[in-house]
């Protein structure tokens, strides 16, 4: 049973009143020459304060909110350890020479060294050091390349190529429920935005705002959207005339800009990002219903279907909610090596929250006719809107990398097999050395034209990569030729899930050599099979990373967990009565996952 | 032979040295309590004048450059007319009564209102107020909404769509030539957008600057891409470390953003817009110049095989050139109702400029040994970069439009057929009603199982909409139940190519009856032959409006013409020996299109 034991039975905490949220707020002085380096608030979690107040407190005017790298600084510490249930006393809170907690770090960080990695492969364990070998994948296996606006990255072709494929085929999938796609523009007017409280709240720090065209100051600001609700609802209202104009179905795939100040991690927190976004109008709760969970299921889809990423979907806590709406589900991800959850897409109902801020009304078709045309006759429309980001990119990197790199999912890697010529020695005569790279070429050409996403790797000026392993089974005496190799490792790195090796011996065996990205295993195909074969292979390892990524490990959830969503499917958890809320010791109601989370 | 009677034959005068050019500049004063209204200054083109020094002259302290609305106001007059060779002196420099000119405007504007059109159609003639047919199109047309952010618009589906088929051909084109997608960041540091001088000098009076963040400054502006070579080639310089990685060519969909302060046009003059823009980096400028052109005719045939649009190819004078590039390519539309040029898409050969500002160098595989590894064995890589954008669309609209709306291209509708019950009446009983709408339903579901966007029009609170001719046609008596109808009209606003008709007798004899959009053109069609007849009408239909949308008028390229291309094919035009520069008076050296362009 998938994630058992990551699954807590709990009164779900977020929505019973039996506890007081709290919340750790560190304030840092703006000059150096301050009394203090950091000061630590814990408080209720509605608790206010100002700098200011904070400042008089302690006799000092200047004080800020700290950035993270403050906490980094000056307690080796990120934003998640920062709460009294995880500080550890050891940490200096004077800006000393590194702790001794720092320093089991460090040295925690060097032991997560590889130390025999290729100059070109990964230096540190996925399971040593995961937030460094997160990095070294995606740069070394070329899905991204820093940049110099903080915060953002560059999605460059292998990566970008998984978007596209997640694009066609989830664009395809809303086409068939009847959502049609449009563009929005990206700037929205600060009255607009600010309309609905709860909404704007949410998400007023992290707006980036555009004050300046040229050298000319603009007479108001714009805001770059964070999300489109309040840019597209006021037109639905327009749009929307009479309940024949229902159900409003329109998405767009665009980029929204959250100037966040939490570390960024590229794909997971970035402060511009790739997604699409649904906003749809309906006459009833109902029918809104039906969509959310229609949606969450392609989400679903995209997660275990392209990604070989299994999800739990299921429906977030209250306090988990999207702002402003109604309720929110979710699919979550879960990425064994830390032992962390994560949020993989919502599908949000809105309910009428929205309606009602921008009046959106239709005229309700069973109103009695004494009321029809009056206010009271008006019914206001049901909302939902859906997300999905390239937040998927780094889930699925997450879950399938290994210590040798990229391992990608055959069905969005934008090459599935590489097929890599070997056995060419110096002893090998240049007629000899055509054949070989002839056939690779040839190769390439037949499996492209049979749908199949081939590349022949013909460069000259590197080596492929012997094993001793290849020698044995090819039975050739290559020792002497010995090489680390580099096309090998280069193309572990990027992910590649199928190697075809072609050498003198398969040639005259009419054969190629498969190996497979995932698990090494290796295996002659006959090549008048491989058109039939490969397709059935990529399929095979599809599989078998998708159940891969559902195991878990033992560890308790981590201090730092937060409730993650409240599974759909229940029944997989056993009965909940008679259980009880570990936390409150009240009768259990449902099963909630609980975790720390990216 | 098409266009001739546009063109022009002139010693390209951009590259000629035997003129002056010269500017028009226009400034008003902050306060309305100022000596003047306005004022005009016709000077050289490099000639430099500040507000300060303007101010000084006139002994007003606080002069402004002029908005686009201050020439409406006080000159009743758009940008294009500020020239002192079109400035009409009837024209009231005084904030008086409006003008002579201006009523004689108004009174234009007045005749081209369509006397009995519907309240859902056009009411204003293409050839009469074409600006106001063109915003009336589009808006009526469901293909645009106007927003409130000035200079932005909403694209929706039914232009959006147009934009995702372009996407998609031009998309599959590209891969084949090699192209790869990826994306960069939307924000650029101004380090790096201005170190390239003539390309920054270009655009610096359009950049957007975000300096905010919820409430915090940033501690560095950061500008909104109005174009990405700065933002790449940075990067170029990073990945591209020898010979063996070029030529590298990525592609990115984005939107970008121009902050014009001209008068703003829907698709054509907006201050965000979608495009794609390609990067390419080649090791020969004959491998660079290779490219320019296939990616142009890859635009021409955008506009010629999607949108029925025919282009001339040809190169920019260096006046009119991408800033910082080596040579523009360019395809030009021509919109007849104007006379009018139009750019269409560009694609630039940068030369090494970028490459040398950006360092983005390889070791010359064919350097001499001596030189090898040192400075002078480096190679600055050729450049080309080249984008197309939702521009197109307007250029669709503009061409094929006309006095009853949209006439929408069959190789990018939206919706290509749309089926309407006809012929039911108070008399038709319930169920031959049900007969007719359960044909309409079952012809939409086969047209789309064979892959035509159809569509059933069955809303049962409009009227179909009959025309006299349609009864003669059926032998029907129906003329007690005239109506002005709705569904017709609405599909013609929206220009769908195809309307098939059907009811009571067509049903009896097995036929449905079509009517072309862009002709008005009716035929019965035998229901079995529809599958295989509608996709040949409609590329007849491609065909019939592509050839309609060459056809020029003789007027003479009116005040405010420009150098719009040298067409590539000079050979169309006749011989150029022997012509003479209308202008200087010079030997000609080749035929260069002029002409006022949107």
């Amino acid at each position: 049973m998938r994630m058992t034991q990551w699954a807590t039975a709990l009164k779900d905490a977020a929505l019973g009143k039996s506890y007081v949220g709290t919340k750790t707020l560190v304030f840092k002085p703006k000059s150096k020459a301050a009394p203090v380096p950091l000061v630590m608030i814990l408080a209720k979690e509605d608790a206010e304060f100002s700098s200011a107040n904070v400042g008089k407190a302690i006799g000092h005017k200047e004080m800020r909110l700290a950035a993270p790298d403050a906490l980094l600084q000056y307690l080796s510490a990120t934003k998640d350890d920062v709460s009294p249930l995880s500080f550890p006393a050891a940490k200096s809170t004077t800006k000393a020479a590194p702790s001794a907690s720092a320093q089991a770090i460090q040295q925690a960080k060097a032991d997560a060294k590889i130390a025999d990695a290729e100059l070109i492969g990964i230096n540190v364990r996925k399971d040593g050091d995961f937030s460094e070998w997160y990095q070294q994948v995606l740069k070394k296996g070329d899905m991204l390349e820093y940049y110099d606006v903080s915060g953002c990255y560059i999605l460059k072709p292998a990566s970008y190529s998984v978007w596209q494929a997640i694009q066609t085929w989830f664009d395809a999938e809303i086409k068939k429920l009847g959502v049609e796609n449009c563009y929005f523009p990206m700037f929205v007017s600060s009255d607009v935005l600010e309309r609905e409280k709860d909404h704007i709240e949410g998400f007023a720090p992290e707006v980036a705002w555009v004050t300046k065209a040229g050298s000319s100051d603009l007479e108001k600001p714009v805001a770059i959207r964070p999300t489109s609700e309040t840019v597209m609802y006021p037109y639905y209202a327009k749009w929307i005339r009479s309940h024949r104009d229902l159900p409003l179905k329109l998405n767009q795939w665009n980029s929204v800009v959250r100037w966040e100040f939490k570390h960024p991690q590229p794909f997971l927190r970035t402060r511009e990002f790739l997604w699409q976004e649904g906003h749809t109008a309906h006459m009833t709760l109902e029918e809104a219903d039906v969509e959310v969970k229609q949606i969450l299921d392609l989400y679903r889809r995209v997660y275990e279907e392209l990604l070989a990423v299994p999800v739990v979907p299921g429906v977030k806590s209250e306090k988990e909610k999207f702002a402003g709406g109604y309720y929110t589900t979710t699919v979550e991800g879960f990425v064994p090596t830390t032992g962390r959850g994560i949020q993989g897409g919502t599908s949000h109902c809105l309910g009428q929250n929205f309606s009602k801020m921008f009046n959106i009304t239709v005229e309700d078709p069973k109103a009695p006719d004494e009321i029809r045309g009056k206010p009271e006759g008006k019914l206001h429309v049901w909302q939902n809107s859906w997300g999905l980001s390239t937040r998927t990119i780094g889930v699925m990197v997450m879950v399938h990398g290994d210590n040798q790199g990229l391992v990608m999912p055959p069905r969005v890697a934008q090459i599935q097999v590489i097929i890599v010529p070997v056995g060419i020695t110096s002893k090998t005569s240049p007629k000899d050395r055509d054949v070989i790279l002839d056939a690779c070429a040839a190769l390439e050409k037949t499996l492209k034209s049979n749908g199949l996403r081939a590349k022949a790797d013909l460069r000259d000026n590197y080596n492929p990569g012997y094993k001793f392993a290849d020698w044995e089974l090819r039975g050739a005496d290559l020792r002497d030729n010995y090489n680390p190799g580099y096309k090998f490792a280069d193309w572990e790195l990027r992910g590649v899930p199928v190697r075809l090796e072609i050498g003198p011996k398969d040639l005259e065996r009419q054969q190629v050599l498969s190996v497979r990205r995932d698990n090494g295993a290796r295996a002659p195909i006959p090549s008048s099979d491989l058109v039939a074969q490969l397709p059935k292979l990529l399929d095979q390892i599809h599989k078998d990373i998708a159940e891969e990524g559902a195991e878990v490990d033992e560890r308790a959830p981590s201090m730092g967990a937060k409730s993650l969503c409240i599974p759909f499917d229940q029944a997989q958890f056993g009965d909940v009565a008679g259980k009880k809320c570990p936390q409150c010791g009240s009768a259990a109601k449902r099963w909630t996952m609980f975790g720390r989370s990216y």
